[in-house]
């Protein structure tokens, strides 16, 4: 295929439609296929030509594909697909079950490396480029600390918590850094700061016909874990607000090192996004990282990697040379 | 020694200094000496039991040093020294004059390559950290634009011209980003700017007894190239206000990436620096890169190297497998 890097998708959600979208601002690679477990008639590829084909053909498609991306969600897809296909592909997903990920690194990287495959797991931005940020402020200042502060952004475990609440028709919850807590860090201070100190809780509500706005605001700002700790605040909204102002899946977030290099003097690193589609952003990174996995299976560089283990010019499709001329 | 990565000084002006104060905060590493090409009893390190030495006993201390850190300037220094000590040791240095980088690449290359030393060439912020962020940007957002600005920062270049000028008895310059700019940029725009657009430019001056305020600002206002082209600032201080205002040498900036994902979906990525010292947060990087530059070695990675080719988890002290489980 004319040298591109053949790429097919598995799972065919937020972030598969994502990653169709990023290849085509990719002129180096080309869309081999994309892969689901429903029927083919049930999805909608972006390009009408793009063939879709049942997971299990996969196997035997093995040759027309030079890296397969994993868009199966963390919780039950891929602690199952990941160790399965990165024995049959080089691969990249973006499993964010963070307290597991040293397990499912074990579990992918004999996979990978016995059949001789790259797999990339953990990309996207959190875990993903915030990681690099975090293992980079902490190298480069080592006397200092970090923050990670996320948001505005739309959180879908909470919204869904929102929705179980009796009484609420529809809902949608956003987490806010707290300014206070940014202006503080970013001063260069180092303040013991707790998730809930650090962030709040902003809700967008549809009454049920007939439910109490009090008992139901009640409800939601005592539900333990989900808001009981936090400042939340609760809006009340028509069906119409909500469908139109609230379907875009926004995210971001910053991560900040304060740290000191001699006594007195303060250095501060931030990095931040501020995303318009979550599942688009995160699909960006996990084709830029498929370009990398492409090329170190190239330099025979088996096993599970992480973002950490990818130097980052592989990333871009310049040459070394490029980049040294046009970019450092 | 105990299994710390050995480094060595070569230069001893702000870099080299800060390259000491941050060598005491990484327990990994040890400073095997200063050299310099001034007379040691002109060199006061900051411990009195660190070594100093002659540039020239370089050569014999080759089994005493794992990387060396080359200090020295951009302009003068390092084209010469560069590719020389590239041919005795494993080196970090932090050339960045942008234009001339390719060719100190060409020069310092085959010296470390054919004396099988690994050498890492133009780290620090900008050439560093900055240019791994614009390589970034570009990398996972294709379609976007980058913009780089610097500032609030003490510039030495634009000092020294102000200092130049009749009737200026002291001076600094402070390059400071345009409010304007970064906020149409930060909200996803792409406008098109010129430098003179992203900047100006504010001068403390201290007069010499007798001249004439108005006459030195209209010099330096229409002084071709240095500030002419931007909006300058000029303010009369004394010469205390100068010593005791004026003399950290701050720095910092912004890279920011604004790009489209799909058609009306902006993506905002921004990475920034506030320096309280730019030698010192400079010296750290150089620092955190000499670990990943003596493993790389290691592995047998020989040649002129950037910050493009360096996994970034070897910039750490901690463990892939520590990386994974408590920074991913
Ligand atoms: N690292 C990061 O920064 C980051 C950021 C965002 C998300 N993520 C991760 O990405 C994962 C996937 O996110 P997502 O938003 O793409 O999840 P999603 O839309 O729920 O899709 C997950 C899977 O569910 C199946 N699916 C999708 N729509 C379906 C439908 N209408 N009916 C039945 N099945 C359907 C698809 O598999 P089939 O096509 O095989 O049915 C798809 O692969 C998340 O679990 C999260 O862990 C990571
Ligand atoms: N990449 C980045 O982000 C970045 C950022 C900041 C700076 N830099 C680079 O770093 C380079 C060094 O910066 P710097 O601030 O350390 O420069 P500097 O203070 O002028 O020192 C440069 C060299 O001059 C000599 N020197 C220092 N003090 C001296 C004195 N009092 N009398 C005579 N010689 C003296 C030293 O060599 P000897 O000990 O051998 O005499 C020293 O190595 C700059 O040229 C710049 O290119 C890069």
């Amino acid at each position: 295929m004319n040298g591109k890097i053949r790429i097919a998708i598995a799972g065919h959600g937020n972030l598969g439609r994502g990653v169709e979208a990023a290849i085509e601002h990719n002129p180096d690679m080309s869309l081999a296929g994309i892969y689901s477990r429903r029927p083919a008639g049930q999805i909608t590829p972006r390009q009408t030509e793009t063939p879709v084909h049942g997971m299990e053909q996969l196997r035997s498609h093995a040759d027309q594909i030079d890296v397969l991306i994993l868009c199966g969600g963390s919780k039950e897809d891929l602690p199952q697909q990941g160790p399965e296909l990165a024995a049959l592909f080089n691969t990249v997903d973006s499993f964010d079950t963070h307290a597991r990920i040293p397990e499912y690194f074990a579990a992918v990287d004999p996979a990978a490396r016995d059949s001789q495959h790259t797999a990339l797991i953990s990309a996207g931005w959190d875990p993903g480029v915030f990681s690099l940020n975090r293992a980079l402020g902490e190298a480069l200042l080592p006397d200092g600390a970090t923050y990670t502060f996320w948001g505005d952004g739309l959180s879908q475990g909470h919204s869904d918590a929102l929705r179980r609440v009796p009484g609420v028709a529809g809902a949608v919850q956003y987490t806010r850094p707290a300014k206070d807590a940014i202006n503080q860090v970013r001063k260069g201070g180092r303040p013991d700061l707790t998730p809930q100190q650090m962030h709040l809780r902003e809700c967008f509500v549809v009454l049920e016909d007939g439910a109490d706005a009090e008992t139901v605001r009640e409800a939601i700002v005592t539900m333990p874990h989900y808001f009981a700790d936090y400042e939340t605040v609760v809006n009340f909204i028509s069906a119409e607000e909500l469908a139109r102002d609230h379907r875009a899946m926004v995210h971001g977030g910053f991560v900040i090192r304060s740290g000191t290099t001699s006594p007195g003097t303060t250095q501060v690193m931030e990095y931040s996004l501020k995303l318009g589609s979550n599942p688009e952003f995160t699909a960006s990174v996990l084709v830029a990282c498929a370009r990398a996995v492409h090329r170190m299976h190239g330099l025979r560089q088996f096993g599970a990697k992480t973002i950490y283990d990818i130097p980052l010019g592989l990333l871009s499709p310049r040459s070394a040379e490029d980049l040294r001329a046009g970019f450092l």
